[in-house]
């Protein structure tokens, strides 16, 4: 297993696509395989490493899901370039240890109402699942990563308001457990700055060193501001997608993840030097709009360009 | 005179409806004066206190402006609120002193290259003329409000880079002359938050307790997070317009200025009670899509909708 600190350098931003997973939950005709790689290609020679490729789910059922084989195969091609495989749950989970998949990524709400009508079963036995799965794989040769992300971490769109306090109490349990990562998500993007900073900071004293991440919907307009927010408070993994590719279930209509173009407008413009060529990621766009025609991209940055400064 | 402190309270944020000025320099079609006083109406309704109602320029060749006596009428006629005028030389500020707008908005540009090809005359010239009209202002019996906004103040169009301490010495020169106010605007959407951050605590020291304001366009997507760093700096008073109306004249098709109801719900969720009716202000939306129905409306809390929260 690489470690974990190559993976996501602690002193640097790692900015993660998630439009190939949280991208396609939602739209109505799925790329093709082909033209997912090419999406990977090419935002790769923009300067991206990480990808979440899709959600270890039945082949029969998911068919958007179905070549993950092949993106992992490529992206372990590229150098210095990790994958990353949601799971639902143990099948999953078993599947990905099996994938050569850089990383698991496993899910728990912070909200048991969520939980149990996303994932049908309770937080408890969803934790004893991610405990089993980091102890099966501790037995791997190679150990893939694990990490664990806490859905609704901001607020539940179905049972309201979220303690703080639960969050951080099932972050410190997950690391506990084994996890190598852990990930607050603002699920449904309620969350708004000042809450982002709060919580990222907490995080950041919580996990000690350890890498952790914020997934962040530009459900409200937020998106932008609660990244500032956390980027602010130590947090160095953010998950977005080209175009803002990706929706909130509970609000069909709206915008979707942060926009992974403007997300690195902002880092090269807080002192992070994100090494990612922005001409080159905005032509990423091409592709999804080429593969789904029907897809709103967002972001501001495409439509105008770059500051024209000398 | 009011008071500028009860214009602008020093403790709480005034947010300023500018759709009706900087909104209505790109657009198609023209709202009519019965649309523009509906909107009025019902963003007032909504809570909102502050209006920039269009721009002093001659009426024959500058239709969209030619009801602004009557909206100043109208506002004047409501309880606690203000209206502004945005004016370009001394023939406009006069026509604002006669007018009984609460404020006139100059303008001066931190480029001079700007400032020749936005006013037709150097920034000495401008300056003279900030002067020249602060000093008939103080003849008046019942004295109007000058507010002064320093366009380009985070990176020009033309000139490229601007020093930030170029437009500290504009602004301190500004409120030399008599201005009452004065508001950095970034107004070809070039600014991140650090930008907008440093920028903003200067202006807190310079302005020593006299109002600043900051004007923001979202054309890069950093709108609302610009706004988050403007607000943790002591900016008391921002700029933006429903739906985001209003472009930036150097990339035409991007998004405008930022959106009022993404601001809004930014400073209720910042600890600052702005006591707007945030479903209210939404539904004033359909104001501006009857008026102007070629006019793309921006803003995600709209499509969305308030989170669910108890």
């Amino acid at each position: 297993m690489t470690d974990i600190s190559i993976v996501y350098p602690p002193n640097q931003v790692s900015l993660r696509e998630v439009g190939l997973r949280d991208g396609l939950q939602m739209v109505k005709k799925y790329p093709s395989t082909q033209g997912k790689l090419n999406w990977i290609s090419q935002e790769y020679n923009a300067g991206i490493r990480h990808f979440e490729i899709g959600t270890f789910l039945p082949k029969e059922r998911y068919p958007m899901f179905a070549d993950m084989d092949d993106l992992i195969t490529k992206i372990s091609n590229l150098e210095n370039a990790f994958s990353t495989g949601l799971s639902p749950n143990k099948h999953g989970s078993l599947d990905g240890l099996k994938s050569g998949v850089s990383e698991i990524h496993c899910v728990v709400s912070a909200s048991e109402a969520h939980n149990l009508a996303n994932l049908n079963r309770s937080q408890a036995a969803t934790l004893q699942e991610i405990k089993e799965i980091c102890s099966l794989r501790d037995q791997q040769k190679i150990p893939t990563h694990i990490g664990v992300g806490i859905a609704m971490s901001f607020g539940c769109s179905i049972s309201g308001h979220v303690n703080p306090s639960a969050v951080l109490s099932l972050a410190e349990y997950c690391y506990s457990l084994g996890a190598d990562l852990v990930s607050i998500a603002d699920t449904v993007g309620y969350a708004a700055p000042r809450q982002v900073e709060f919580l990222s900071r907490e995080m950041y004293k919580l996990a000690d060193n350890k890498p952790f991440g914020v997934h962040l919907h530009d459900t409200r307009g937020m998106g932008i501001a609660n990244a500032t927010a956390a980027l602010g408070q130590g947090v160095r993994l953010l998950d977005a997608s080209i175009g803002g590719l990706g929706g909130c279930p509970a609000a069909p209509n709206a915008t979707g993840n942060i926009v992974m173009e403007d997300l690195v407008f902002l880092c090269d413009n807080s002192g992070f030097n994100t090494g990612v060529n922005l001409e080159k990621l905005i032509q990423v766009r091409k592709i999804l709009k080429q593969e789904m025609p029907d897809e709103p991209l967002f972001g501001a940055l495409a439509k105008a360009g770059l500051p024209k400064l000398n």
